[in-house]
């Protein structure tokens, strides 16, 4: 694939080379000089794919309810996409159930198409890359695109935001459930889901996380469902799966969703600039060299971090504070 | 307090006042004007205290656990710090245990100080926010300031970053161990500490982790020790505090104490330059009026996100990319 030039690259993704798929993807991940046209002239195929979110503590069985839940999907006769972000999913090649999820027929079908993040040691900009991954699959036809992350990290918060509809889902014993759902993961829910209820205290749960909800002080007008589901049976999936299609609708009836996306657009653009801004503000000749020098400074304690941000910045730019 | 001068805040923060210090950091919090020019006073007293993070899922006991290192700092007539960043911790108010919390000794101590942030629908630059209310304390006074933090997202590692030691709780039924160890807290411990070990399985989950620890690639002369403590009875928390002391003595030996201090400062300075690019560039006129109306034409896939940034770009700067 690497010998194709970006024109014959973009040929075959869109006759559906799953190949071609999969190199502007690394493209994409590793920051490539051709990420950015390539991620420009996929543009306007993109916007079709509805996007799902699922995020929860480790251990929730959130990686085998991706499995169901994108089986559900193609027994609708829907394309998907996964998207793990999760390092202990077995998408990721990382957990203990991988070998057993591995040899599911998802791995097979050529209609579900399955990446993993690579997250370690690289997780400033994860949000960023996953969301331009998830363009892509979206570029590529997907019908649904599951994104699969752990926690409730100002990742996992960036992550919800570009999805259109996040699935939290929590187990009976999840730890002091209070706990749990303070730590933010009651703020980002639009579905819930209590897997594994088959073990005791599940109803238990579900009215818990019904009364977290009702205290939410965000009402838009969507009250998110609880659902109970056993992933490893099935039992409950299908049912999951339509109360993130009455989330849909609502976002699509109430004009939700064209919003939220241009939240994303918006977000998307700053972000571009501000890498940008970054880049040629670094690129000034000697400001690194000069940066490194105050380090000592301040370590020393002569000066303070803000005076060394004061004193760069007038070095390169002057005292016009307007024209940068 | 809110009717002193600057100048008269810093000479009653100079001589101790609490009431004094909590106005400043509320000034920094809320990101007030006067926030920079009182960082820059404080800033020839800070880098004395000794920061230690404690971090872990919800429900391993790290509020309680921190109260316990706190006691000990104490009797061995240490000043020290409290910063919670945990929402869920009831140093913030949060949790069931808040009560039995607040009305342990450490409430009415003088030489204590406890300040939980806020973190509820604010959590971008919370970290350098977090920061910062260290630095102050650091100026206080205080020996040693304990931050604790919830989970493994990008803001748990800029705060692990911006700590000295480093302190992963976990407990024997941690979630499936494996899973719980993966989600990035393998990366970032000095010292583990198996909670609640009075109860079955401790003695596994000490082993697990230590073949983890084997397995890190990371390998810098210091092993991480692995502590049992059970927190509500203040068993094993001396001993906790002992293996973070030897952390620290490491640290200053080897010289990574002052390396670890200048990488901080690096990112601080940095950080600060970005927020004032970003202030910059959108406070050219029409800026902010110009990207909305774009957002529209992105939404109806006539341009990409990145074409529009290279707009905006041109726009305002020409096509100067080496002056900005």
């Amino acid at each position: 694939m690497s010998g194709l030039t970006t024109k014959e690259l973009l040929e075959r993704f869109r006759v559906g080379d799953r190949r071609a798929c999969a190199q502007i993807i690394s493209f994409v991940e590793n920051g490539a000089p051709e990420a950015t046209l390539l991620l420009d002239e996929l543009y306007p195929m993109m916007g079709r794919a509805y996007r799902i979110g699922v995020t929860g503590p480790p251990g929730a069985g959130k990686s085998t309810l991706v499995e169901k839940l994108a089986m559900e999907c193609r027994r609708q006769g829907k394309k998907v996409g996964i998207v793990a972000v999760d390092p202990s999913s077995p998408f990721s090649g990382g957990a203990v159930l991988g070998d057993r999820v591995r040899m599911s027929s998802l791995f097979t079908d050529p209609e579900v198409y399955i990446r993993s993040m690579a997250t370690r040691g690289s997780l400033g900009g994860l949000a960023g890359r996953t969301k331009e991954v998830c363009d892509i699959l979206d570029a590529f036809g997907k019908d649904f695109i599951i994104v699969e992350t752990v926690g409730v990290g100002q990742m996992e918060l960036d992550i919800a935001e570009a999805a259109d509809s996040t699935v939290v889902v929590l187990v009976p014993e999840s730890g002091d459930a209070i706990q749990t759902l303070k730590a933010g993961l009651m703020e980002i829910g639009e579905v819930y889901c209590v897997n594994k209820s088959d073990r005791e205290g599940a109803d238990r749960m579900v009215m818990e996380i019904g009364t977290m909800l009702e205290m939410r002080a965000k009402n838009d007008g969507w009250m998110p469902p609880v659902v109970k589901t056993v992933a490893t049976t099935g039992k409950g999936v299908e049912e999951l799966f339509n109360k993130i299609l009455a989330h849909r609708r609502y976002l699509e009836e109430s004009n939700r969703l064209s919003e939220r996306r241009r939240k994303v657009i918006r977000n998307e653009i700053e972000r571009i600039i501000e890498e940008r801004l970054r880049e040629v503000f670094y690129h000034q000749p000697g400001v690194r060299k000069r940066l490194e020098e105050m380090v000592s400074d301040v370590e020393q304690r002569k000066v303070s971090p803000y005076q060394v941000a004061d004193m760069l910045w007038k070095m390169y730019f002057g005292n016009e504070q307007r024209r940068v």
